[in-house]
Order: C-alpha cells, then structure tokens, then sequence
C-alpha cells in the first residue's frame, strides 16, 4: 500500500525517478524552431561579425593620430576613400589618413578606430578635421566580438526562443537539432462522462478533461492524441491503456470521479507497471496516481476539471520538462502581497486560484472565492498560490509566491 | 518634420491611432482555439450542470432529518435507493429516508443535502445511522452553480487558454468565434545583407531580422509572410512595400544601419501614406518609425537586431495586440531587486536585458552587460528593464520592474 506523499515529494520522485525519454534528434530549420528543445549544445564555427564594423557614421582612423585634438586645434587627416555598405574597403589607413565610413561598414585595414561625423569637418580639398580625440577600438565592434569559433552560444536542453532564432541566423546555422515531440495521450474515464459535442441526459456530464488537457499539455514540443472516453470498468480501461501504450511516451488518464473508477486507474496501472504515486496530500486533487510501464509513464489525474488542471501545472507540466530533457527551471514565481486573509487549512497542501494586480511599483494578489471546483472561475484567474499544510492562515499584507498559469 | 518621441508617447499613439482591423470573425472548434482571440462573448444558454450533483460519496437525505443526531443518537433513515453514475436517480427520497449516492452522481428528488460516508453505518437491515448532522446544501453542487443560461463566461478580445477551452466543453459549445488572423509581412532592407543562409563576403553580415522578428510576431493570432531583403534604395523600397501592402495588416521594415537607409524607409511611408512616428528618445532602437498607407501599418525598424529586438517587445507587439483586438493588459510586471549599481545614461530612456534569479521570497535582477547589441547576449536574458530619461543611475539594492520577454 503506497503512502499519500506531499506535492514536494512528487516534484523530488518526478526528477529521480524519470529521465529524458530517448530518441533520435530530429534537425529542423530556422523556422520552426521556436519552442522546441536544443538536443545539443550549438557551438560557433565562424566568426560573427566576420570583420571589424563601425557601429557610427563617421572617419575610420588611426586613434594615435588624433591626441591632443581639439575644436581650436583639429587634427587634419586626408581622407584617402570611402567603404561602401557591404564591400570591404578598397584602400589601407596609414599615418595621417583616414577613410569615410558608415555605420555597420567594414572598418578598413590600418585603422583602428572610429570618429564620428559630428566631431569631424571637411575642408573641401580632400582633408578632413577631427575635433576630438579617439581612444583605440572607439565606435568599433571587433571581428568575433559577438561570436568567434569554439564559442558555445546556446546550450543542450534550452527552449528555444525568438532571440535564439536571431543567434543562430547570425551563424548561419541552417539545421538546428532538437529534441524529438514528446507523445502524450489522453484518456477519460468515467459512467456519467458524454463527449463534450453531445447534450448531456439526466445524471450525464460533458467531458471536459480532454479537451482541458489537451490543451494545457499542447506545446511545441509534445504531440497530443485523444483516446476518447473510456467506461469505468477495470478491464476496458486496462485494454484501451494498454493500445494506447505503443503510441505514447505519456498517457493522462484523468478518472471521474466515483470511488470506484479511482481504483481502476490505481488497479490497471499496478497490472501492467508499477505504481509509484497513489493520491499527493493537496487541495484539490488529491486521487492523483503516478506509475510507469515498460517506457511509457502513466499519469492518473483526478475527474474533477479544476484539480486536474491544478495537477497538470503543479506535476504534469514540470513531469513533461523532465521527459523532454528541457534544462529550463520551473517557473519563476512573482512575490505579491495579499489583499485578504486567508483562513487555515485542514492539513493538506492548498492551492487558490488568484489574480494579480499592481500599485505603484507593488504587485498585489487576490484569491477567487468559488463554491468547490468551478471551471467558469478559473476563466478569471492569472495564477496560483500554495499554501503548505503546516501553514494556520496568512493575513493581509503576506508577501506569496505568485505562479502564472502556463 | 516629425519630433523625436518618447516610449510613452509611442504607446499613447498606439492607441489613438490604431483600432481592432475590420474583419470576419471565424468560427473555429475547440481544439484550434488556444491563443486565439474571442470575437465575441460566450453566453451560456444551458445549466451546468444540468442537475444537482453530490460532492461526496454518501447519502442523499433531507437535512432536518439529521438535525440533533450524533454518535450516540444517530439518525436511523430507510435505504430507499442508490444512485448510479450517469443515471438519474430512479426513486425521491422522503421524511427519514435516504439513498446511496457516488461523488458526481445526481442528488434525488426529495433530498436537500449529503451526508459523507465517513458519519454513517448501515444496519445491515435497510437501514443506515446517520451521526453528524448536515446543514441543508452541505457537500452538493446545484444545477446551474457553475454556469446557467445567460451568464457571460468569456468576454470579446480575451485570449483563449487551456481553462477557458474546459469551460467551453463544459458547456458544449462547439464552434469558438475568433478574430481573424492578423497578416504580417517582413522585408530587411540593407547593402551590407545577405540571406543567413549564405555566406558572407568580407563586408557582408547575414540578414539577422528576418528570422528574429519572424519568431518574435508568429502566434495563433498571426499569419507572418518573409519578403527577403531588399536593397537599399527608394525605388526598390517603394515598390516592394507596395505590394506587400496588398497582402498585410502591417508591415515590419527593419533597417540597415546607414543613414541613407533609414532616410528611404521614412520616405516611403511618406509617399505612400502618412508618417506618425520619426525616431524614438530611446537606447537602443532610436530610429524607429510608425506610419500608416491606406489599410496597412508600416512599422520601420532599427537594423541592429538587439534594438529591434527590443523595439518589438516593447511596441509591436503592443501594436498587435491593438490590432488583433485583444483585451488583455500588457504583461505585468515583476519587482526585483538590483544586484548592481546601474550608471546615469543620456537623457534618454533606457532599456537593459537581465537575468532574473531569487534568493528565498525576494526577487533579484542582474543587468546583462555586454558590448553594444551583441545578438549572443541575448541568449542568456529573461527579460528586461527600463530606466527612463531622468534617471541619474540607480543603486543596488533599488526596486525595479522587469518585464519578461515574451
């Protein structure tokens, strides 16, 4: 008989009991990159930029020629060309010289630095003046500066995003390798559950787990299949978990919610792997089972929406992270100050739904106050606060956590 | 001629000047809706749910008949059915009478309240002890609790998440009216650059933007078309945005960096509609310009793609939300910490990427420090803050907003 255990033991089980699924890498392009996760570190083999740029419109120069210059006594360069937007110069700096140069242009070869065009005035005879010194390197940015070969720029297990993208154009790397789409399935159960397309009779309730979760576990890195609803009874869910087994790296199996079905899902689990998990000490959703079987892991959710949606961000989400190797810690939470008490609990961990506000630079948090588990009430929430079993109550003027709904 | 503005006149113009595209809504089905924009509110026209549902499993009883019962005078009521899933309830519970009934299954006619599992014991005889009163109501969900007919579940211009899904199975609404996809078209303009897929010549940098403000603007709610790079002249210029214009709601511009060239987006604008925006008091993404030609929005950006990076965050995607007509607020913010002394900058506003981290319930923020505008330092950066013109520095230890990257 498996123990309740606390929701910080489930997210410890989760990171020692599973690991990255395995599976081959699949190289996608630039363009479709963004949400998936880096299945290698992605290392530079070029220089970016590949050559010394201004980052000013102004005089490529040599900086030692204009020390000691000043608006009353210029240094006089002659301007020896002018580098052109995309070419590389076509003339050398040397002593006493200097070329125009653009923004972004090629800084070319004997200069070592950039003085801008509002420190600079052209005689006209093909000298220019330069009213203010420049240090060595001023306005440039060097070759490599940004990246140069052997740099690691982005690591293995990253979630790639849109100025990733940009790095990896700036390399020129075509084929990014990534993680393969986790696989994940689900199904319902439960007597009283109908599609939710269908008009419930009396005693019948929509499905709303499927679609909830479906939605919720969507990302670009997983690949989400519905098995449809499936009757409370031991050996249909068994023969439906089993098919769905060889199509999936994780299956949610989210029980209605009568006694009975929650054995089910425990009994079937127990049939073909082992159970790990059997009911977390938290409010709501405390029938959540955890097991594995062969490679695929099964994940039992409790029947009522709002606590397998609550499970789903507390467990599922990070289980999923872990299963497809991404490195990203969990979410950062928002400190706020509450704007109400909050009475005791009864010995479990709780979870409120709340939403968050601002005043002045203070972030503010408020619970949604419902009748047990409305899914209309969630329509208004930002995010979630715990509150730990050990924990009486917290008045106004607390200082939570705050965790943004993913 | 146009005056440099700043950020917050930038945002006041966005939204006096733009208003929600005209467009069809589509009604599309519940599984394609994540992300979308509602078109219109959602109005339940059923009771969900449908009946009275017992939260427990238990009895069905009256709540009177219970009333002054205990351990040692429990009330003995007459067994006169039991409830099963998904049925309703084949008999009415009467005066000291009461029936079985499972967590979800329909609560008798007759019956005001459930009494948990847990304060009874049958008799063996058809009959059970009930030792605990309860109150009338206790541990049932009404029909209709969570939603009924007419109630607004969820307004116009809301983005559609996964809870906002389980409610629209809930009520078994099948067809989700949304905001048309927004058209977005991309052109780089620039001599110096070359499609990131080639390689660069000595004095030519791979085109950056393109795939950075690609990912950055994709969404459910976009439709992003790539019109390459084009060269850095008005002619060209002009005609490429013309045709695009054709097939766009807006248009993102973004620069090379020569002064020419930022000229030739702004006389474009100019020529083919009317110029609102003409640089920006900001660092980085000063030349930044917002227009406007018949239907389209011409979005002219700075080249460097760090501060067009930051130009997106902070006003296109803004821009976006107005024109796709979604009601949310911009992201909250998060108060941090700083962990270092900022130095005073230029007498304009001022945007930093950082590195968010905690140190137990306090939130902590480190600047990135880099060379100007390296794309690789992004990689490493959760979000950013903003330091206005008047400000002469800031110390560690100060409270600022940072706002994540989204």
């Amino acid at each position: 008989m498996l123990q309740v255990i606390t929701p910080e033991e489930v997210l410890n089980l989760i990171k020692e009991e599973f690991k990255t699924i395995e599976g081959s890498s699949e190289n996608i392009s630039i363009e479709q990159c963004v949400g998936r996760i880096l299945a290698a570190d992605i290392t530079a083999s070029e220089y970016v930029p590949d050559f010394d740029r201004s980052l000013v419109d102004g005089y490529a120069l040599r900086a030692k020629d204009t020390f000691g210059c000043s608006d009353s006594i210029p240094a006089v360069l002659k301007i020896d060309g002018e580098v052109l937007m995309g070419k590389p110069a076509d003339f050398t700096v040397s002593a006493d010289s200097c070329g125009i140069i653009p923004t972004g242009g090629a800084v070319p070869e004997g200069a070592d630095a950039v003085q801008m065009l509002e420190y600079a005035e052209e005689y006209g005879d093909g000298t220019v003046g330069i009213m203010k010194p420049a240090a060595p390197g001023a306005h440039m940015i060097f070759r490599g500066d940004d990246v140069f070969p052997g740099k690691t720029v982005l690591h293995k297990g990253r979630v790639l995003q849109a100025m990733d993208i940009g790095a990896l154009a700036a390399m020129g790397i075509t084929k990014i390798p990534v993680r393969p789409l986790l696989r994940i399935g689900i199904i319902s159960t439960g007597d009283e559950i109908i599609p939710y397309q269908e008009k419930p009779m009396p005693g019948q309730i929509r499905d709303v787990n499927t679609a909830l979760l479906h939605s919720a576990v969507s990302s670009p890195c997983t690949l989400v299949k519905e098995y449809g609803i499936v009757r409370d009874q031991e050996e249909i869910l068994l023969s439906a978990v089993r098919s769905a087994m060889a199509e999936n790296d994780l299956i949610l199996i989210s029980g209605g919610s009568s006694a009975g079905e929650k054995d089910a899902t425990a009994k079937v689990i127990d049939t073909l792997g082992e159970l790990l998990v059997h009911g977390i000490a938290m409010k709501p959703g405390k029938p959540t089972i955890i097991g594995k079987a062969d490679e695929t892991v099964l994940f039992g959710l409790p029947g009522h929406p709002v606590a397998a949606f609550f499970v789903t961000q507390l467990f599922v989400l990070p289980l999923i992270d872990r299963l497809c190797g991404c490195s990203s810690q969990y979410k950062e939470s928002i400190p706020a100050e509450l704007t109400e008490n909050i009475s005791a609990n009864d010995g479990r961990a709780q979870y409120l739904a709340v939403r968050l506000g601002t005043e002045e630079q203070k972030m503010l948090v408020t619970p949604i106050r419902t009748k047990s588990g409305l899914i209309s009430s969630l329509a208004e929430a930002d995010g979630y606060i715990s509150i730990s079993r050990d924990c009486e109550g917290m008045a106004a003027g607390t200082t939570v956590n705050v965790f943004l709904f993913r």
